[in-house]
């Protein structure tokens, strides 16, 4: 396995995320579809999402743009302070999310917007939480979670 | 205004869809941000959506697709009965809404997503309808709202 | 193999598209970057992306629409002759055709609007062809292309 | 007009691009279509495009990480370094174009994908500058003058 795929599971849990907080919110939106969806089976298609280079570029990317944001270091503080509150009409994180989403198909998209309306789980516990940056990390979480969503629906 | 714009409010109206029933969608999506937001801005924000000649295109494509399955016109069986059926891991529906959700950027991307899980008022009514074949049109019904929505909070 | 790859090949063959023609498109797209590309290898991408579901329903759903034009069957006769003409300004052809090269992340989507500009091969032959209707599927058979070309990248 | 918009304009001629550098790609695209397409009318399209909110932030927020990895600023240094490089299969840039190529159709989306491949005028100086990093700006100034050339076409 890539060292970007290690890298990203290490800054992912260095900003409190786990793959298990992500396997949660799939199943969360597979459960409905799917009686017998195991927390282990979800797990595995976060895994598998996660594997793809594209996916790992966008994590890392978004990951380090939230915490430039964090330590000041955007040349142009306008968008750094749209970054840090996390400004409703700024939509460039939303954007990265869709380059996650996009390579999962129309399923991914429509997953995406439902988890980022209903906030479920850690989604929510990030877009709460006052400690640190989460403006493309929270959009991220919910793509991959999204993306593995998807995966699974087509895997059936 | 153009009589392209006509075709899609007369199609719409033969397929049971008024502006006022999207306008009531927009009006459940962005009530929760904007108190004061009428039903008469909804229903200004929809027509102007319906004026985007991309738009126009989307939605008198999507609609003759549907009929033309339900008039079994399609050469392809296998595709005209995912069709009629509205199989679920069949997107290309989804894929001609994000067409137009595009246009007007994240936050109707966002919107659609919402929409198309919670399916409220007129997309439910479509989405249950046995009586035509909705496929195309419940999507399009919904990136409309969803657009429309998003223009109503750039506007602000 | 599913029923649904075999219907796609079978089509196309019918629209007069086959597999080589469109892997003689990938060649020309990635020969620059790897000398010792083989058309064999191009041909094995050029399946492996139709062997993807929401691939094969773009496929079907694409190559049916321009036959029900080609066919008088469309109800609103504004959009069928738009379709018959291949009109400049209509880019549902080119939403579908996004929808295969979205999945395989953004090297597909350039490579799609290089082709689509430069139509190389079968691209230019079906563009030039009068004898039956090809608008969408020129895009579809560019975002194939497009699509295979950019999964022998991300493999080297 | 907007503070965002001076302050794109002054970050752009930051980075040497100019709104003539970025009208020229437009002219350079549209001229084939409308021989009497003047300089200025690219401009003025070009001025209007980037007058959206979703344009301005995916500008600055683009050109923010340019400058971020040429002073080091990132904390990962794997991403930092593709960035510098302006790896090949490293596609986030292209994502944040497709942001804003994709609210102006699929005009847009095809005519990027043929700049991007062929790097007409300002889009290959900065390509082939040494000087500082350009990964995230060429993508950007591609898709201005994408969006912009698309306008036009529309309102022909």
């Amino acid at each position: 396995m890539s060292s970007l795929y290690h890298e990203c599971i290490e800054l992912l849990k260095n900003r409190n995320v786990s793959l298990y907080d992500i396997a949660e919110c799939v199943l969360l939106l597979q459960k409905p579809y799917y009686d017998d969806l195991t927390i282990e089976q979800c797990e595995e298609a976060v895994e598998s999402t996660i594997r793809k280079r594209e996916v790992q570029h966008a994590i890392i990317t978004g990951i380090n743009i939230d915490m430039a944001c964090e330590e000041k270091k955007f040349y142009s503080k306008s968008i750094e302070e749209k970054i840090l509150e996390d400004y409703s009409l700024y939509g460039v994180d939303e954007v990265l999310a869709y380059g996650i989403c996009n390579l999962y198909g129309s399923i991914a998209l429509t997953n995406f917007g439902y988890i980022d309306k209903t906030k479920p789980g850690i989604i929510g516990e990030l877009n709460n939480d006052k400690k640190q940056c989460n403006t493309f990390l929270d959009d991220i979480v919910g793509a991959i979670a999204a993306a593995a969503a998807s995966r699974l629906a087509h895997r059936k």
